[in-house]
């Protein structure tokens, strides 16, 4: 068996066997395979993509490239993953919902490489907020305040560590099966019981299309299932910034406020939020995608699941004063006020742009090692389907850097999309629920 | 620019400017363009091609990434090149046939494509034999023997050095744009005035349809006579094995047998030697085709071809003593004989497979770092037309390396096509010439 071979049969479209993806995911995670071959090989994939069966094997190898964890908390283990959006705070709301209804949510999350932060870089915006843990530390916590989010460790699931970094140095990282492959590797190396998938679709998502996103969701939930893990894929708007900030510190407090209950009943956040943490009761065996919707809305209410956030921040070292004290975060160096040039309804806001502008005030990696400005970001005043009046203040553009802070507001403008009818048509918040329990 | 975005643009197919194709040949080169990119590039193009621009701009970015030669030998300057096939050993019988008729070729080859060794890793199975010459003497083997072969130099055309190293380890050789600017912008950097190119056509090729072959031969044909050179693509069979013998040290000694005329009058590789011999005395301005090829079979009876192969290999350094004794060659570890298990008409012998073989013996390279085994190889009693019995030897397997030459020789016996009935249709080794004069 050789690379060479195996590019050359992925070239000409032929289906790889198990015993050729396990060599391949062994020998590139050992270093044997060069990164030349393999990137060879993933653009091939990109071009010819993988079927179920090789998907599902490309899922496992990476999975068991590293530890496999079984975490011991003593009850039913739920995980949840986002594909990736624009102001995405989900789980920094949803993780403590599920928690207050009786089930641990042990999440290792990853750095962000887009626009903004991961989840890691938003928590790192809470003072002393510590995201490296050992893993029974990690679990200590899981255990005590229902959930807890840790960075991933060096030995889980190298071959995706490896795979990723080549992908997204080599314009190979949007083929459905290698984002399938690197998403559930990890889903299922942390080894929880009932895996929630977050399909983001629309101009600020990488799936643009809800049938691209439509075939990932079935992907996930398909490899899922094969491994034994309860699934479910929901697929969630993403053709607007989500929520009313962008940016770390800024959708932390989003995210205190919307568990304080301080945001529209029929806002975006909240609903997303309680369906995904409705989503991993439901793989619990806790109830109906209804009823437990409801058990998320009382945890929501009773404020039981604000009391699980602020736990966590302690047992993590954190400063949980911040959840009543928002200038504890600190305070951005520079802000610009963006106001609109005409009245009308607020049809569309640019969701990729939103998120572009964001990375150029500083909230968002440019290059691997570039560090993140916690209080960098955008907050809106004004969201999809508003009336606004010409002068009326759209949004405020906040940033610690010395970028060039009046050119950005100025582009900003463009963004919002104001015209004198309405459009009709809001999209869904929740476009679609693949189950797989 | 970043290569991301220009891999993007490609991956979409996209057409790349002349700006962009420059930037890329020379951040690749000077080593700015690390290889996992290039390679994630040139699979794309694979996918995508180039257009005829495309493949002119990037042709002559390429020659222009190093010296551009121009070899002043006070004679008329010829080169040849194979696309590459199965046992193809042309080169050393007629380079030295065109020598002997008055011309000269200052031949710079590259290493091997895949299957087998290429020209310089076959006359390096000769022992103390030099490739890595300096131009003075390069050119003074050629003024002196009429031919030389010599290793591409680091100041030549680095940026194909680079690429080709590249594809040829990452499955990305068969692209027609890709081998037109490797074959052309060497061609056009050594300074040749007549330029013929040997395309292969059928399953032990690049080329498997003479559709594709003559967009290859027409792709080189126009780039070199953009650039003022007399040109010739002659498109050639290569649906079986060139010859009785594919392997590094067995390719030379078929070679001295052929100048020798110890093979058959009516055998492909005399009848395309001769030919090819015969293009480049046509674009030197000595004839036709048939006065030139009737010219080219004198030199090669006359045993003047041979001379000139044994003036060249002195020159180098080689032991010319090969020529006679061909057990100094050394000799392989391990062989194993093929036998037929049928009676019936040798109606095919599967050419990909075979050169597949050859590199599973040793004869190739499986990276960009492996070594070749000159004694590895194959040698065929039998070719496509012979009547073979029941229990009769049809080829022996040779191998220095510690490979399962058992198992490989027992998978060999496939590569035969016998059947009861002759099959008609005998392939014609000459398929068309394509003109650029």
């Amino acid at each position: 068996m050789t690379l060479y071979e195996i590019i050359t049969k992925k070239k000409h479209n032929a289906e790889l066997s198990t015993e050729e993806i396990n060599w391949v995911v062994a020998g590139y995670t050992c270093g044997e395979i060069p990164d030349y071959q393999m990137s060879a090989l993933l653009m091939a994939v990109c071009f010819n993509s993988l079927s179920d069966r090789e998907t599902a094997d490309l899922t496992m190898a990476m999975a068991r490239s590293g530890d496999m964890l079984s975490p011991e908390t003593g009850g039913f283990n739920a995980d949840k993953h986002s594909t990736g959006g624009v102001g995405d705070k989900i789980t920094l709301i949803a993780a403590p919902i599920a928690a207050a209804c009786g089930i641990f949510v042990p999440k290792m999350s990853g750095r962000g490489l887009g626009h903004t932060g991961g989840t890691i870089d938003k928590l790192e915006a809470i003072p002393n907020f510590r995201t490296a843990l050992p893993y029974d530390e990690f679990i200590g916590t899981v255990k005590k305040a229902g959930f807890a989010v840790a960075s991933q460790t060096g030995t889980l699931v190298p071959a995706d560590k490896k795979i990723y970094a080549l992908r997204n140095a080599t314009a190979t990282v949007d083929s459905i099966p290698l984002i399938c492959s690197s998403i559930m590797s990890k889903k299922l190396a942390t080894g929880a019981d009932g895996i929630v998938l977050d399909v983001k679709v629309g101009d600020g998502a990488f799936m643009k299309t809800a049938a691209d996103a439509e075939k990932l969701a079935s992907a996930m939930v398909r490899v899922g299932q094969l491994a034994g893990r309860k699934c479910s894929a929901v697929l969630t708007d993403m053709s607007k910034p989500l929520g009313m900030a962008v940016g770390n510190s800024l959708e932390v407090i989003e995210a205190i406020e919307t568990l304080k209950g301080n945001v529209p009943e029929d806002s975006a956040l909240r609903e997303i939020s309680l369906t995904l943490a409705a989503e991993m009761l439901v793989t619990a065996g806790k109830g109906d995608s209804e009823q437990c919707f409801a058990m998320a809305k009382k945890a929501l209410s009773s404020g039981e699941a604000l009391e699980r956030l602020r736990q966590m921040i302690e047992l993590q070292g954190g400063n949980s004063r911040v959840i009543e004290d928002y200038s504890l975060f600190g305070k951005a160096r520079y802000s610009r006020e963006v106001f609109a040039s005409e009245s009308g309804y607020l049809n569309g806001i640019a969701c990729e742009e939103t998120g572009l502008t964001a990375l150029r005030l500083g909230a968002g990696r440019q290059t691997k090692e570039s560090d993140i400005d916690p209080t960098a970001g955008i907050v809106f005043d004004k969201t999809v389907g508003d009336l606004v009046s010409n002068g009326e203040r759209l949004a405020v553009l906040y940033s610690s850097a010395e970028c060039d802070i009046d050119s950005i507001a100025a582009d900003f403008v463009k963004v919002f999309d104001i015209g004198e009818e309405k459009k009709c048509g809001v999209k869904k918040n929740i476009i679609k629920i693949i189950k797989g329990y």
